[in-house]
């Protein structure tokens, strides 16, 4: 089962990249043209060739889901990145392996000190974040009929957050409303960027990098060469992306009280205009903008593309006051909402996690009070508590293991530190040498490892890597 | 009954000031003298009048045991900051207050730049290491009768690790025998450092800075002043003093397969000497020392002091390969066992969220299999594990508000984030403008009442302080 779902999920790369075929026509880059069209052409061959049967055990129960889960990123990162290596855009093929997990994993770190390339080749650059941005499974999820209720531990293994939300009994339905929502999303804000005087192209590459909150840019000066028109309706739709899409298919079905009576969006509402403001009264006071709207303008967008680790600027932040860039550092661990295309902690796992300190201070104080912890009203299982604290635990392990094994490079720890900040969590830039005037291409290719491996543990929540990686749960049949 | 026992501390306080008096006749300071008579004839006077009638409701519960951890801990540190400002050491109260908390809690984190003062004061200053090291009223509870088993949340609040082990049934009993092993141990470091060539008052002031795995120093070269052998003798005491007491008792009480059956020891003295015979390889290998005995050396003394949380430095690591220098960050944030006098995260903590987090992943693979943490071959009890994980979000809350809170006074974040490590871990020297050779003076008064927060939070490990200023603990009665 796990190797037919593979060979499907080569195929579907395959048809993915007809996508950036048709760019490399129209901007008549026949070289181009002809790589895409080569691996086009074997992926589908492949893919035809392998998953021509369906197998008869369709069972996929919760290790295999992570496995299925881990491989299917692995195997599509690893064709992803032939396009850039054939058409010569990268040195090498590890270089070529860290930019494309880095655009499906919507982090947006990058090995290149020229983004400007290819027009096809750069297309598929921001498309890897669209695809990445709602998952490749869930896709195949939504196309293809699966037996039985096998298909959530694969949703489960691949959806972003403490808790996997079910708007209705079958998962492929489920599937097909986030994708309508992602589609949805996507040509509204292409559309809105191109009333803002964009053109075809540019609305569509920074729409695939905003609405995957992934980063990558299509000229060396970022969003910061747009309009303020393009910046607002992008500093809009990131927000937008940073929330739970559940909230969407309620306002969508009607449901407004099910839509608003969501803790973690309010926070994540209340904690993005709260710091918004203060940054922008911070920023106006340094000097660093003419005007408060102005200041308001940029310190917004900035929060936006932090929390929702898109990693977009348009202003340098490495020059703004300490204070905003600590508070900037803090709202990239705690990331955005759960259930959204933003990476990060996730803020309902932190507020999981605060409420449970809570409950154990007021117990170790008054033993006799046994309380739960409640999100949205309801009481959250004991067991969502314990995998959420697991999930800490995991996190700072797989933080202090990284940071060790880049460190052999020999950078600062400033670079280093920032490095699997940005990777695990899936912003993009992190500070000092790897940051947003910098790039990841100077560390080894041990360290591209390491932090290629971030990247997807970071997207895929660290369990599936994790189970991929521990040899303890493949001998234990 | 907090009232009756803060005017003992007041007493008792008094009372330790006797000896930096004597050592002020000693050398013939007769001003630092009249300063130490002063306070001690003032604390005496108000201990006595306030604390002479013992109340009748001796109940202590949970709550009252840490608020009164946590006041006496206070008022312990505003009395013993007079002698620093009254002979004029520091510029200011807060000054003296910050130096006072950084011994008392065994930080060794200093204000000053130039350490060589008055003999009797200076005395003092390395003397609040041992005071701290193990605890007042820790010493308290080993010389006074209280009634019932209420002592038990004293002894709870002001013990370093995760679960409190008890020797024997009560609880001053076990207090005694604590204090009785580490009268000894200090005892004989003070002899072996003797033999070593240094005089009495040099040898006394080193080892209280080892035992109670503080810090300061008497002179401003450090250790590095100090010969070889005296090295070697330091080297071996912090590593006596990291290990849980209990083995000691143990040892003592000749039950060696309890004393031996210990993961926690047998963990820390892997990781003690595995990094000690890396680092000294690497440093080998870059040429900082000749030979390879003397790599190791300095390696084993710097894992000790980092592991520790001691804070000594014979060489400035800071010029060390960069992976030595993240492999002893890493150390420095697990700190020492449960138990001893050792500060950080404890390493205890850290191999239950270590193994919570191996069954939780083994849980998600086989739902079935419910299996539970162990340590040192028994159980842990769950409620054990949820209040680790707990401690776990506290401790990033904590940090994450400290490091907001300093950002205030515009240092980079190496600085920011080291100070707010090394004070909450109670290590002492940070990195960049407070490492080893740099100092906190620096900082405002509110950066500096932040970091003596997180001294006292990092001491006393986070709950007395946070129940002392969680006011809905106050209200609740």
């Amino acid at each position: 089962m796990i190797r037919y779902l593979l060979f499907r999920v080569v195929q579907i790369t395959g048809l993915l990249m007809i996508l950036p075929l048709v760019v490399a026509f129209i901007y008549k880059e026949y070289f181009c043209a002809e790589v895409f069209g080569i691996i086009i052409a074997a992926c589908l061959i492949i893919g035809f060739a392998g998953g021509y049967k369906k197998p008869k055990n369709q069972a996929i129960y919760a290790r295999e889901g992570f496995v299925v889960t881990a491989l299917t990123w692995i195997t599509i990162s690893l064709i992803g990145a032939l396009p850039f290596q054939l058409t010569g855009v990268t040195k090498s093929y590890v270089d070529a392996l860290f930019e494309t997990i880095s655009g499906l994993t919507t982090t947006g770190s990058t090995i290149l000190s020229d983004v400007e390339m290819y027009y096809s080749v750069q297309f598929w650059r921001c498309f890897t974040h669209w695809i990445g941005g709602m998952g490749v499974l869930v896709f195949i999820l939504a196309i293809m009929p699966m037996a039985g209720g096998y298909s959530m531990h694969i949703m489960r293994a691949e959806s972003p957050g403490p808790s996997v939300g079910k708007f209705v009994p079958k998962v492929r339905e489920t599937a097909k409303i986030l994708y309508s929502i992602y589609f949805g999303i996507t040509i509204l804000q292409t559309v809105c960027l191109l009333f803002t005087g964009l053109n075809a192209y540019e609305a569509l590459t920074a729409t695939f990098a905003t609405v995957g909150t992934g980063g990558f840019g299509i000229n060396n000066a970022g969003i910061g060469g747009f309009g303020y028109a393009s910046q607002v309706v992008i500093t809009v739709f990131m927000i937008i992306c940073g929330i739970n899409f559940s909230v969407y298919y309620y306002l969508i079905t009607k449901r407004p009280k099910e839509a608003f009576n969501n803790d973690e969006v309010k926070l994540y509402l209340a904690l993005m205009f709260g710091s918004a403001t203060l940054i922008a009264f911070m920023i106006y006071k340094q000097g660093a903008t003419a005007t408060p709207l102005e200041s308001f303008h940029h310190s917004l967008f900035t929060v936006a593309s932090v929390m929702t680790t898109t990693g977009f600027a348009t202003l340098d932040f490495n020059t703004w006051p300490q204070l905003a860039r600590t508070l900037l550092a803090c709202l990239m661990l705690t990331g955005a909402c759960a259930g959204s295309t933003g990476g990060g902690f996730k803020l309902s796992r932190f507020l999981i996690l605060i409420r449970a300190m809570k409950n154990e201070l007021t117990y170790i104080v008054h033993p006799k009070s046994v309380k739960k912890v409640y999100m949205d009203g309801n009481p959250v299982d004991q067991s969502v508590v314990k995998s959420v604290s697991a999930y800490l635990s995991m996190y700072v392990v797989i933080f202090i293991l990284s940071t060790l094994l880049i460190s052999i490079d020999e950078f600062d720890y400033e670079t280093n530190f920032t490095a699997v900040a940005a990777t695990l969590n899936n912003i993009g830039p992190g500070l000092s040498m790897v940051g947003p005037t910098g790039n990841f291409g100077a560390y080894s290719d041990l360290s591209k490892f390491v932090l290629m491996f971030d990247m997807l543990a970071g997207r895929l929540e660290l369990l599936p890597m994790l189970i991929l990686f521990s040899p303890k749960n493949w001998t234990k049949r």
